[in-house]
Parts: C-alpha cells; structure tokens; sequence
C-alpha cells in the first residue's frame, strides 16, 4: 500500500520516536543541519509557521499589541539583575566572548528570551501613566543550550514569539496574562484541532522569575504531553528589578505590573504527534498552507482544463490549491500528497470521467468517494475541509478522554504511566516534597492545576494528608 | 512653528548626521539598547519593516521563491570552506565559546550572512536536476561587529532578508541575478519613491566570494550614496567549495550555479534620509503602516459621528486609518501626526463644519485643503495618497538628477565631492589604483557600473589612459 515516499516511515504503534523523525523527513518539514542540535526549517514546516505567525500575529495586533526587535545578544550584567532568572536560565546559555577578533571586555551572552531586555527598554522609555500599557510582542529567535534534542520539540535555536506587557495595575496585567492564555488556547481548539488543556503550573514547574505561569498543555498521540505554551505573570519583580518607575496617576513614583507570553515552532511538532499517521503528515485545513491538491491522471485535454477549471474556482474561493502536473506516476502523486499531509486530493481519471465521476479523497481518513462532476464539487470541498477540521479535532478528544485517568492511589498512577501513559488526575497536597516523589514514575511532571473546581478525592495521592488540588500530571517531552 | 514633539529636531542642513538621528528619535522608530551597537526597532519602525516584509515576501513568493529557516550559528570549519568569504567575514564575526557554561571544542560564529549554511545544506540535499532550481529565501537577522554604528545604516544586529537559489544552468542563475536585481529596484522606485539606479559593483567593490555583484544605489538628501540593496551571482565557486554536487540531465556529476541576493532595515534608513524633513518623519504612502489620521477638534457629537463615518469608510477601501481621540490639544496632535510621517491629516473642526467644510493636510509639503464635506472626501484622500507618492518619487528624483555630475577631470571631481557631493560620472580605465586613487577624496568609492552604453569621454579621470567603462561614484554610508 505504501509508495517510495512514506514507505521508510516506521510504524508509528511500534516506535514512535522513529516514527516522528521518519514523518519530519519524509514531509521535508525539517532536516538536522551541521551545527549542533541546530534544524534547518524546510520550505514545508516554515509554510506552517508562517500560517501559524499570520493567524496569530492578527490576534495579538486585534487586542492591541504590536511588534517591536529587541537585540539578539544580552550583556552579562543585565542578564543577571533578576536573580531568579539568572538561576534558571544561566545554565544554558550561550556566550559571546569574541567579536570582530577581539576579546570582549564583558561576555554577551545570545538570548534564550527577553524579559532582560524588554525591561531594560521600558525602564529608560516609561516615565508616566499616560506610557501604559506597553503592549509589545516579537517573533524572533532564541537559544538554550539543550543537551538532548529534537527536531521542532527541543532544540537549541529555535523561533517563536514573546509577548511582553507592562500595565499600571495588578488586575490588568493579571486579565492580560490571563487573555494570552485563551487566545493560544482558541489557537489550539479552533486552527490546530488540538484539545489542549489549559490551568496553572505549580511552584516548581513555574517559569524561572515569575509570580505564576499559566500554561496550555497537549496531549500526543503517544500518551506524552507537550508544554505547548506559557503565559506568565511577574507582578512588580522585574520592574524593581530592572527599575521601571513611572509616575503614577496620583504623581507619585510606583512600578508596573508585568506579563510575558510565548509559543514556539514547537507547535509544529505538537500538530505532528497529535494528527499524523504512517502515511506521513496530516494537517488540519485551517493550519495547512495548501488545502487541496488537483492531479489530472493523464494527459487528456478534458482532463487538465477541468483540473484548470477547479483550481481557479477553488482560488477564487480563497482556498489554496494547485496542480500536481509533474512527470510522475499518478501512484507517486498520490504518496507525495499523503506524505505532505494535503487535506484534500481531488483525482480526475479518463475512466471516471467518462462516467461523470471525478474522486475526492480526504486525508486524514484515506477515503475515498466519487462524485458527479455535475454537482458543485467546489461546495462539496469546502463541506469536505470542514468535516476534516472538525472530526480531526473530535479523535483528538476522544483520544485525550480516554487517556485521561482519575487516580486516587500512587501504585495505580505508577501501573498507568508505566503501561499506557496520559494525563492523570490525582490530588496533591501541595507539598514539593510528594511532587518529588511522583517524579520518580518516569520523570512524571505536573502538568497543571486546571481552573476547576474538581475534586477527586480529600487526600494527597503521595503522601494522604488533606489535598485541596487537583493536578493533571504526565510524562514530558 | 514647531511643536513639543518636533522642536528637538536638527535643523537639516545644518548638521544632518544630528537630524537623522533625532528623526528616528522623535519617530519613535529605533531606541540605542544597552547591547553595544545593537538597536530596538520600535513599533513606528518595525511596522514599517512589517510592510516592507509582505511587499517584497509576495514579490519573491510569486516568482517561486519559499521561506525557509537555517540556524544562527555556524561552526568555524564550515565558515573557512570558502576562502574569499572568510577573508571578507571573518574581521567582523562574533564567536560563541562556550555554551552551558561548558567551552566548546569548535568555535561557532553568529551569521553574518549564510551563504555557508544554504550551500551546506544545498550539498546534502540535493542530488539530482530534478532538485533544480531550488529558490530559498530567509528573513531572519544577522550580526556583523562594526566599530562605528548608526541606527538603521549601520549597526552590529541587523534585519534582513537573504535569497539564496541554485540552478543547473549559469545562464538560468544569470537571469536570477539580474531578475532579483529589478524586483529591488521596482520596489524602491514604485513603494519606496526613491530614484535608486542599479548596476555592477567593480572587482574591488564586490561581494567576498561572488562573481560579480550587481547593487541598487541611492543618493541621501545630502548627496552621499547609500548601497541598497545586492543581488550577486556565485558561478560555481561555492558549489565546488561546499560539494553541492548533482546528476545532470546526461547523468553526470555537475556542480550548479548559485546566486544570493539581500536587503535589509537599512532600507529604513533610506526612507528617512530621502524623504524626510526638520517636522520629522515623511512616508511615501504606499509603504506607511498607517495612511491618514483624523483629528477631531473639540468633542461636538456631530464632529465625533463624522471623524467615525470618514474612518469606516477609509477602512472600507483598505486605507489604513485610525482617529487621535487622545485628551492632547490639537496642536499636539498635528505635530505627532507630522512627526510621525502620517501622509494625510483630516482635521475637522466646528467653525470649519459651520460651513460644511473639513481640512485636509499632506505631510510632504504640509500644504493645507480646505474640502466641502458634502463631496466625496474618501475619492479625495485617495487622489491625495497618489498625488503624495508621486511628487515624493518626482522631487527625490529632480534632486537626484541636480547632484548628478557629469566629470572628465580630478581637480573638478574633487570639488564636486569636498563642496556638494552627489553621484558623479566618470569615466574609469578599470585599473584598480586608479580607484583606489579615487578613494583620497574623501573615501568615495565606485557606486556602480550602471547598465548603460553611455560614454562621457575615452580617458580615465584619474590617469588619463583609454577608458570604455563609465562608472558611477559616490561618498557612502
């Protein structure tokens, strides 16, 4: 059944860690480059992050932000005015020590994000009330010095965009944090056709200098979960670490209150753990950067003027197509689109159409169905792009459901996570100590304290005291 | 005359290294970083970047280029493969040394442009004519270690994009060259307003590593030349240096043919230096981010109804417009209007209204209309936006043409250059003292062998021996 193209695509049930590498080849997503846990993002995987940056770049522009370049390089002493970020970056980082052949007097270290900076540009550039809010993205690159990595998932350079807001009060920054978090949660729900889940991470899990994090947490097809985005809330920390004063509506001197908020190319390799097959990629429409593929089989003038016919039609409709019109064999043309996760393949063959059929093929489940030509096919792809998206999200749920486990007793979250791993709920007392000691099952993190008010169980599932939180925990990559 | 937010500008022809700076201030278009020669783009700057981006990302999307992402760092062996691009790069490379604070074994130079990467990546992927072409392009930023930096011309960070393409014929890439060369141009002549001309650079001038070099060249509001934007075409030099080597259509080994072409926000730069004048910023309105600003005077019901009805319907027809109903004074407002480079001002007052008549205010020439309201005001403002594009394109290139000499002898060359300098024409015997001679002026250099049959005389400037090649030069940035 499978062509040259996917057929060196190991069975996704059977390794799954080969599997994603093998799909991330075969889709021409990505390829491991000569410069270290470094990828080269290939046309393909960078059509999906410039979809991915024009959905999100509109929503963030919507509620006002707008665009802003920060350096590249940080200097060692403004990296390490906020001690805790210090501590939790510092590690791995990489450093500048030389430039233009000359020893530099102080290390620059490349950002691996930039809360440094932004504070650093608000402290000399907000003077007043009448200055805020501040609401700044960027869409740039970052570096942390991993050792293990993976392409899209972990590696040591890789793009993304932070948001970086100050505001005059508590509420509004904490409504902002709060807001980036739905907005990446729509993000999934709505484009990615990802049921991501979404709360608060716990003290330990929380980003290095924040006050708390909020975070969307995806689920792979695996039973590993993916941090796939972060929203957090500083309070004051770094205005008064970097001294960000203004002068405040009652002339007096105060501090702003701070949020930073980011998704990465990660995202990528999130779509690909949740949808994909061993037939390589699988897209949802709304995410995908060419929806529909036209392959006239044969070389019949009928034949390519419909194809012509349905590719301005589809155009028009703003939905984009195109026409496999290469010297291959229809075989190969059909394996090309199944491994490049195209939603839609519409087949046109002399045979059908002598009976008025042309065929349409869906992806995401390889079926097929013939259709009169008399009919209006571009309607029907469209109805077609809209089962896709929705029944692409809809297993997706099934399967997180049905990999969600509610624990209340540690040697069955040990028997779970050890068989068929997932999201699993047990309560927790709140002590780092029994969060600790979950760790010891394979590395299981918490995952989040979702916002709910869900309660299990009165005990903690470590150590049994009295537990008012609940917490989705999981295995992590 | 001037206002709070441009009566710190310079006076232009007074000292124009000082308006410059103090544009992009007032702008708020770039802020010095505590990153040493690093700038922040603000949000007036890099929504102009944003422009320029979509303009040029369709133009090269549409002549089958695709975005792609290749790492920031490169490992020293890979950078040293091609002889002549070291020697020109390696002066001025940053060198990271140690990442999570372990000291690498190899040192890994941040990009300064990657044409080692694409050629390395080019090698491993490529190996048959069927891969040909491949039409590559990054936005991404690069770091070169100046000593002497200025916002946006110059400085250590900079934003750019970066073509990259192989083809199996020299004559295929050849067009490349030149057909990359004409999308700059255009877009400097039809976005942009500026009168840039276009030619090849002398060996001297050259790309390190290229064949040769074709660039766009534009002359500032004081006559010194600004290099634009290059297009340079490899041969096979980097093909034979990486060993990008590929099965030809007779099945043998070939090496193909490369080019690489790049512009940056130094284009940002140009813009100002250009266009701009002692109120501040002036924006061709085909490239300002936001077209027309309305100001209501006072807050009267009617005034306020009328400012929203001209915004919805600007909006309806895509001019980016937006209302200033901030609590500032309306002379605030039209300085920040100016400032900013807005192109059109609706000012709508009460006693103008009485009357049924509104203001209009082009930036360029800060020439005021009063209109009746009861004609189609949006019609006007569009006429206007044309009229503004035209006549900035019109009077840069009436000013190009009046700091255009014509020079057939040293002695006048040099007082063109020590007294109003500007391109100056000259004929050249193609010896590279006689260039280098021509440096003693003031460092200007040859601009530009421009596409052209014309001859000004058969002598070289500088010795006097036969000359077929006439050559553009100028003082640069």
């Amino acid at each position: 059944m499978k062509d040259k193209q996917n057929k060196e695509i190991t069975n996704r049930d059977v390794d799954f860690a080969r599997w994603y590498t093998d799909v991330v080849k075969a889709a021409h997503l990505a390829s491991y480059s000569n410069t270290k846990g470094c990828i080269v993002i290939e046309p393909n995987g960078y059509a999906i992050w410039e979809k991915m940056q024009s959905i999100l770049d509109s929503k963030f522009k919507e509620t006002g932000h707008v665009n802003v370049s920060m350096p590249l390089l940080i200097p060692e002493n403004l990296l390490r005015k906020e001690g805790e970020l210090v501590k939790g970056f510092a590690p791995e980082v990489a450093w500048v020590t030389s430039g233009g052949d000359k020893k530099l007097d102080e290390r620059l270290c490349i950002r691996p994000t930039s809360e440094t900076l932004f504070s650093d540009y608000f402290a000399s550039n907000v003077s007043s009330y009448r200055d805020l809010p501040k609401l700044y993205n960027q869409w740039c690159n970052v570096l942390r010095w991993e050792k293990e990595t993976r392409p899209f998932l972990r590696s040591r350079e890789f793009l993304w965009q932070e948001g970086h807001t100050i505001h005059e009060t508590k509420e509004e920054a904490e409504a902002e944090t709060l807001s980036m978090l739905n907005i990446y949660n729509n993000f999934f729900h709505d484009y990615l056709a990802i049921p991501s889940i979404v709360g608060k991470k716990t003290e330990k899990e929380k980003f290095a200098g924040a006050e708390y994090t909020y975070t969307v947490e995806s689920l792979m097809y695996n039973g590993v979960a993916l941090q796939s985005g972060t929203s957090h809330y500083f309070g004051q920390k770094f205005s008064k670490a970097y001294d960000i004063k203004y002068l405040n509506r009652e002339n007096k001197f105060d501090y702003p209150y701070q949020t930073s908020w980011g998704v990465s190319t990660r995202m990528i390799g999130a779509l690909i753990m949740v949808h994909s097959d061993d037939y390589g990629l699988v897209l949802p429409p709304k995410i995908a950067p060419k929806k529909v593929v036209i392959i006239p089989i044969g070389n019949d003038l009928e034949i390519l003027s419909l194809a012509n016919d349905y590719l301005d039609k589809l155009k028009k409709e703003g939905i984009e197509a195109y026409i496999d019109n290469s010297d291959k064999s229809p075989g190969y043309k059909f394996a090309d689109a199944e491994v490049n996760g195209i939603p839609v393949r519409i087949e046109i063959g002399k045979r059908d159409l002598e009976n008025n059929m042309i065929t349409l093929v869906r992806r995401d489940t390889r079926e097929k169905m013939q259709v009169f030509t008399n009919t209006d096919i571009i309607h029907d792809v469209k109805i077609l792009l809209e089962d896709i998206q929705r029944d692409m999200y809809d297993r997706a749920l099934r399967r997180r459901e049905e990999m969600t486990y509610t624990v209340t007793d540690l040697e069955e979250f040990e028997t779970i996570m050890n068989s068929h791993p997932g999201f699993v709920k047990a309560m927790w007392c709140g002590n780092a100590e029994c969060e600790e000691k979950i760790k010891e099952i394979r590395g299981t993190k918490s995952r989040c304290i979702p916002f709910t008010d869900e309660k299990i169980s009165d005990k903690c599932v470590v150590c049994g005291k009295k537990a008012d939180t609940l917490v989705i925990w999981g295995i992590q990559y």
